[in-house]
């Protein structure tokens, strides 16, 4: 307010400063869609009202809160819709977010929208959301192979017998690797072992390799399968491989084509499974030549488009005045798109005997609710005539969920969102949730709501 | 790190997160690119040297600090080459942003970039951007006409005299307004009008008419008149107007032909200029053609494609390993745009006689650096030979910013690297600066650091 005061003209008024120290929330009421739900162009997700003054300060906050989650929600479900229900989706697009809060917040709805978890450990921390990770390239160029490890013993994964030299027995599984592979034995970097070597010790139960700081095939590979072996030896079980650059639909088949050969050949069955993880700049496209029939790619990390939502990068939310004092508002401009539709509305989601969803209807809020069985009279958008539909069930869309200060009922968890997103899902129709060139779900007016709009349009005064 | 224990594999080192726990930055050295300077594909923005693990820790939070930064800032230079010296740009993205935190970094380097203001307070407040902005829609379509102005009377601006029924006053000059424009009295909204009054003795001497929220022609502009001629009268002058949807530019010319007519008419020749401002999704192309020759437009402000730059929503920065124990490493990779530059490297900006930019010059840390007048040999990126260059002047890049967990010089103002931007780009060659099919700026290596690339990816030991 100090600051305000500072910037506004001189001689405004002292008492609107003291006007703004005093507002706050006690008298504001949002009704909104639950978080995970499905949400169609023109049905509010939130409804606001209280004194004028304070929901016109609500604008902002409201519309930077809701649009960028909204967006990175619905950017993940799509990808999560493209990758099919097997492939494991990890979000790890901190560092292209816009700062700190803008990766919590993609973290968090990339989770809610169908991603499994997030390399963002304080997302973990805060949110919960499940946190996974490889390791760097940093780490793995920083050994030269000089290095000597500060205790090369590891004891057996079953915690009985002596422990043995990992560096020295991944040295000789080097030798039967490049032999099997028909490499020769120094052409895997040493570095690059050393750094599987010293995560290995650090990780036993948790050993992955990142294939690609030198050459994945005479180096990354052999190297990997050299300490994985060792560790095997030891009742050990390496978790995956992270590829990071190259055609990576085609290094993952070679790399599985190699992972059962040597399972095979060294008699270890376990070998065969290992996850296969791939990233770098995977959008739309990629991520469905990786999520085709056949791929052996198991774990898909996506940064850059989970965060920034390249194929459309914002969400035109909008935040409209519709009704002052109980008298329904409608903004009237040039651009019919930014015609607001008046009035304070419920809103309803009207489905088939099948559970399938049939169009969403708005309406005004002193309207009775449709009735499940029974016909409804309706107008589609643009519609020169009303259509009919019998519903055989009605949900109601918008909840109450804060009202004088307080929250009216407990958020849901973050996993129950999580899950309301793909069991909405799972109830639209194909043509609806096809990603190219969806048929448009109808959002449809009441015969009283398209009267109200009719009648503010004619230029009736407001 | 109580939390990172609770998802590492058991078993992990307690140690290790003793380790962790000790931790600071006393030991990290950053040497940076000054704020605001014009940075070329692979000279290093940032160099970070310290304890292995601090400095890999810090990877993913300088990325996400200095990415979108910089990010932002580009697209901020870019929309101002556009638009030209004259036009005022406002930024006005935060409601786009990726949440409050990136909402502060949008204004704060857009402004950098050459933005004149932002709309978003707690950038004034926090960073010392100008603040600006006009009204709401919400605003002006909450009046319905029907309101008594607490206290309708304002006096002169001049402090004598007494003072005049503003709504009142507005009502005749709408009489003369719709007759010059042939238009019925009746036709203005008068919800609209009564939002202008309230605003005009809210804020007589920043009065401003937001334009379209019923009709331009009909109602916004012989509204804003009326106030405006109203408030002429007691001698304030209003300070302009805004348009949010439909051809702007054209509305504009219209506008101001308006503006003029009724300057001549009204006998208020501050009339003719009062600026005007649009917005709504105005991206590079939509700018250029507000800012052609002859364009009546005074103020644009851009709000989405500000913040979430869409035609590059990211910058793809990374962070490598370049030398461990003075040793340098260098990342070969099946991606040759993913390989890096090995060692500790220092960076000069070779300038010709008359100021201009030549090239930038990477070379390892312990070259003497280029000396001014001499001739210098250098190797462009994938050339087969080396070519000559004698700069006139040498600038080096890189400056020591941070050490012993100290800042080594004071952080430059906003203002003062706002005005670096746009310094730099004035000594970038017109070939360079111009933002379609640019030219393509040199950034080469020195012949030792050349040989030291050659021998590195000769498959030499690292």
């Amino acid at each position: 307010v100090q600051f305000l005061a500072s910037v506004l003209p001189p001689g405004t008024d002292p008492a609107f400063f003291e006007h703004l120290r005093a507002l706050d929330c006690s008298e504001v009421t949002v009704r909104a869609l639950p978080e995970g739900s499905l949400a169609f162009p023109g049905v509010p997700l939130l409804q606001v009202s209280g004194p004028l003054l304070v929901v016109q300060l609500l604008e902002t906050p409201l519309l930077c809160l809701v649009s960028y989650a909204s967006l990175v929600a619905t950017n993940a479900a799509r990808l999560r819709l493209i990758a099919g229900p097997e492939k494991r989706l990890l979000e790890m697009g901190l560092r292209r977010a816009q700062g700190p809060d803008g990766g919590l917040t993609a973290s968090t709805y990339s989770y809610l929208g169908g991603f499994d978890s997030s390399s963002n450990v304080l997302a973990g921390q805060l949110r919960g959301v499940p946190v996974a990770g490889t390791l760097a390239h940093s780490f793995v160029t920083s050994f030269s192979g000089s290095e000597v490890p500060p205790d090369p013993m590891l004891a057996p994964a079953a915690g009985e017998g002596p422990g043995v030299d990992l560096a020295a027995k991944a040295q000789v599984w080097l030798e039967h690797v490049c032999a099997h592979l028909g490499l020769g034995v120094q052409e895997p970097h040493p570095g690059e072992r050393a750094a599987f070597v010293a995560y290995a010790l650090a990780f036993p139960r948790a050993f992955q390799g990142l294939l690609d700081s030198y050459s994945m095939r005479r180096s990354g590979l052999p190297n990997f399968l050299a300490v994985a072996l060792a560790l095997g030896e030891l009742g050990y079980r390496a978790v995956g491989v992270r590829l990071d650059s190259g055609d990576l639909l085609q290094q993952a088949q070679e790399i599985r084509k190699v992972f059962r050969a040597a399972a095979a050949q060294f008699q270890v069955p376990w070998l065969e499974s290992v996850p296969i993880a791939v990233s770098n700049n995977i959008d739309e496209e990629a991520l469905a030549r990786l999520a085709q029939e056949g791929s052996e790619v198991n774990v898909i990390g996506i940064g850059t488009s989970a965060v920034t939502c390249p194929q459309q990068p914002s969400l035109g939310c909008v935040y409209k005045l519709v009704a002052v004092g109980g008298q329904p508002r409608m903004k009237l401009t040039e651009d019919p798109e930014k015609q607001t539709l008046p009035g304070s509305k419920a809103a309803f989601r009207l489905l088939g005997s099948d559970g399938s969803l049939l169009m969403d209807v708005l309406q005004l809020a002193e309207e009775p609710a449709p009735q499940a069985g029974q016909e409804l009279r309706v107008w589609p958008p643009g519609a020169q005539e009303p259509c009919t539909v019998r519903p055989a069930q009605v949900e109601p869309l918008l909840r109450l969920c804060f009202q004088q200060g307080q929250l009216c009922e407990p958020l849901p968890s973050l996993a129950e969102s999580r899950a309301l997103v793909q069991l909405s899902l799972s109830q639209l129709s194909p043509e609806h949730r096809r990603l190219q060139s969806p048929a448009q779900y109808q959002v449809v007016l009441s015969e009283r709501l398209q009267a109200l709009v009719n009648s503010l349009r004619a230029g009736a005064s407001p």
